[in-house]
């Protein structure tokens, strides 16, 4: 294997930096530093990927080759300054954040946008998590798909503009979809009842959809526009007025999906 | 094995009159008839458990041991007195329907509900398909209860109006977030993408509460109530007014919980 082995410098020990860190380094790369302003996660993470821990800026080295920004977004614009005179390729993580928020110090920049949830205690399939790249110019896109093909089989180059879309959708499919769990969770455990009987109704929605489009196959009470079944949901939710508004909202776009594909105006 | 078989007579020929059918079939038992307004669709389902097919109320046979109504929830008041004259078990499927529905005809009733979400052509395990018991007395309970574990592993007994709560339950749990993955596939292809990118999301997004509390591993902008991203958001979702509702109502309900939990007023 003649493979370029990459220096990489992680900025950050959250979910992302953690994963990130493995997989390049099973894929035969070098994690160089890891920083954190907390020295314990920052050491805990190095410990695990052979790298040195760090939690002072001024102490980031600049014998790498990639500087890759894994923090909170807001955290994102004051970093880059701080590595932008070590002329290395610098990228942010972040589904949200324009590839602009680095261009404007420096044109070393790039995205390297990873759509998944991660938790720190849950190994994922990296090869089968999407990672969205964009570059400053065509030689640091191709840099970032090269790294991006040594631990996923599926590499999309996708513009600022597209992947704050793609950041939006996974807020309704991912984060709000959690959140309707724990409305199941809170409605049974009110009842006296385990959040283990909705397990398997969740698995196999979500299981459902993987070979077929979700509109085509909703199913409920408001597909069907059963209109007595969503009045006595609504009034069982008597005491619940934002789950009640969250029932009506989510019917009625439903209804009008529905309504959409019969063909009705 | 003594096991005693059943004869059974299923009541409809949609998707959980076709699974259950083939359950029981393999589990033994034998399925007298089904019945179908549709003729063609009783006799693709009959043929399939070596059962006659018939689409007459009249045709019924009393020769069964219980009659199951997989029927829907309006359709089920007309079916019981058509029926009681056998003195056999009748139970209905349904989630949202009372046990009273039988009960104002005849005692001999009961409540056989899977929760779970069935497509024709989709396989599912059935055994870890959790199925809710009711009995109009502790005889019927037991013959109910009998007949769940000769097919499932997850067998509950569910008075009327828990499983009201469940059914509810459900309906945010697996028709509300089917929907939400719809806005998701809706949001990627209104911007040239493919959904395939978000499948991974889903997939994690579900498996991650296969041994979590959803409320204990809630992600994104809402609960870490990240303002900026979320009024970015919102603005996308300028020309979609019903989707900046449904946006903003989860969002504050994430909020909500997330204060709660933090022990706030």
């Amino acid at each position: 294997m003649n493979k370029h082995v990459m220096r990489i410098t992680i900025i950050g020990s959250g979910n992302v930096a953690t994963h990130l860190a493995a997989v390049f380094k099973n894929a035969g790369h070098r994690i160089a530093q890891v920083y954190s302003r907390n020295l314990h996660n920052a050491l805990l993470l190095a410990y695990h990927v052979g790298a040195e821990a760090i939690d002072k800026p001024e102490d980031i080295s600049p014998e790498a080759d990639i500087f890759f920004l894994a923090i909170k977004d807001d955290a994102i614009p004051a970093f880059v300054p701080l590595l932008s005179s070590y002329n290395k390729l610098i990228v942010h993580t972040s589904g949200a954040v324009g590839l602009n928020a680095i261009i404007k110090v420096t044109t070393n920049a790039g995205v390297f946008y990873p759509l998944q949830t991660f938790s720190k205690t849950k190994e994922v399939n990296f090869r089968e998590v999407p990672l969205c790249i964009e570059g400053a110019d065509e030689a640091i896109t191709q840099t970032l798909e090269g790294l991006a093909r040594d631990i996923s089989n599926k590499v999309y180059r996708i513009n600022s503009e597209k992947r704050k879309v793609l950041h939006l959708a996974a807020v309704f499919a991912c984060n709000f979809t959690n959140h309707l769990y724990a409305i199941g969770e809170q409605l049974l455990t009110g009842s006296g009842m385990n959040f283990d009987m909705l397990r398997p109704l969740i698995a196999e929605t979500a299981d459902k959809i993987k070979e077929h489009s979700p509109a085509g196959v909703q199913t409920g009470p408001a597909v069907r526009n059963d209109e007595l079944t969503m009045q006595s949901h609504l009034q069982m939710l008597n005491d619940k007025p934002d789950l009640q508004e969250i029932y009506t909202r989510l019917s009625q776009d439903i209804i009008k999906n529905q309504n959409t594909r019969n063909g009705d105006k």
